[in-house]
């Protein structure tokens, strides 16, 4: 086994690890970050383990990091994975087999991997500002339409589905959208992106009605001209309000 | 140490452990789930431990089922606590020495325990059905108010927190109610448990139409009668349109 691969296995946790969903938008597309394992034909989500002097918010900044070169990112935990048959659907001893000739022997021995609990975190970022890098087990990335999510390793297309869950229901308590519109935005553009994540159409007038109700946005005294209809309204998030948000949260709001 | 508390961590997950947030509503009180450690003057929440072949969620329905005596609870994962200091606000030395001294001098051994991570996991019942029943650890339980809760052991008191703020937010995308209220109830009964969750009070009209909105509710041809004031309708729920939306979800409805 490479040593670095070696300390790193011996340094970190054995039951407990990380995988992450990074959700990544842009124009009104939706994907998934994907890397190829080395030595194998599959494909699985970004992951890795937590060292023993490290939380496990504090890996997973760093995995994400790591990853996409990406910083402060809002980054959340969503679910934790810990079947005792994670692994059902895939030959797990021709994976093993695999996974032993591309990485050593000693891959999958016991002291560093018996049954393993993975928290699952997610994020959601503009996809044309990563930089995606591959891992210790990977030497290829892409981003993927979520409609065209390929059959990945271990349980990994159940954690996107998760996710995917996860990420709708946070639409429901807090706001989303800085860091992944153009600074001014027009109401129709805010409403592609929660259409985009939701994945249905929403009605046009009380999707206004509700976002103007959270009072995060700012109206600005300019219109975006150019198009052929009349021209919409630009926006802009108060981010002190924005924050606020975020933090308190849009509660029940009856 | 005792021969069974032997078997049991040495059949069980090291380094991944379970905790419950159990809230017990009764008669518009909110109160928490919390047992007495033996040999130490402490309380915490009722927690345990994972068997290798079994998952997680099986193991967090066998914990609470063991203490509460409770079945086929709507029981969820709501936060992984896998902080490097977890135990940061305690003299971790001085708990060690007494908990030996009540559990045996390996009880704290390397190969038990080294560091932990937590899966949180949260119920809400009714407490006057649970018959709740102390743990191998443990020799006491107590039914304590939320807003009473004492310092407990560990990050448990974080725990609470993170657990009501859970709950809070299910508010938004689940119905709630169902064995928490009797068969028939008013509409002000179903207000109260709301508001006894989220620690405030709800607009009577607002809350009336909201919960109108959501299609779960079978509206009956009589009146609660006996009150000094004007007799409520009396509701029931519809419980396949009920587990419908608790499947489902009630997701962002514009």
């Amino acid at each position: 086994m490479d040593p670095g691969l070696r300390i790193y296995l011996e340094s970190t946790l054995k039951e407990v690890s990380i995988d992450c969903v990074i959700f990544g938008f842009h124009a009104g597309e939706l994907k998934v970050l994907l890397l190829k394992w080395k030595g194998i034909d599959g494909w699985s989500l970004p992951g890795g383990r937590i060292y023993l002097e490290e939380s496990v918010n504090e890996a997973a900044v760093r995995i994400l990091q790591e990853r996409t070169g990406l910083k402060e990112i809002f980054l959340q935990q969503f679910y934790t994975f810990g079947s005792n048959d994670r692994y059902k659907n895939m030959d797990v001893e021709a994976l093993v087999k695999k996974l032993e000739w591309a990485f050593g022997s000693d891959f999958y021995d016991e002291k560093y991997i018996k049954r393993n609990v993975s928290l699952g975190y997610m994020a959601l970022v503009e996809f044309e500002q990563v930089v995606a890098t591959p891992d210790w087990y990977t030497d290829e990335c892409m981003w993927c339409e979520i409609s065209a999510v390929p059959k990945l390793l271990f349980d990994h297309n159940e954690m996107i589905e998760v996710a995917l869950k996860a990420l709708r229901r946070q639409l429901s308590y807090q706001p989303i959208g800085y860091n992944l519109l153009p600074e001014k935005f027009t109401m129709p553009e805010l409403q592609r992106l929660y259409e985009t994540i939701l994945g249905k159409q929403l009605d046009r007038r009380n999707f206004q009605k509700l976002m103007l109700s959270y009072d995060i946005l700012e109206k600005l005294p300019e219109k975006r001209t150019g198009g052929a209809f009349k021209a919409p309204f630009l926006y802009r998030f108060d981010k002190e309000k924005y924050d606020r948000a975020m933090q308190e949260e849009i509660l029940f709001a009856v």
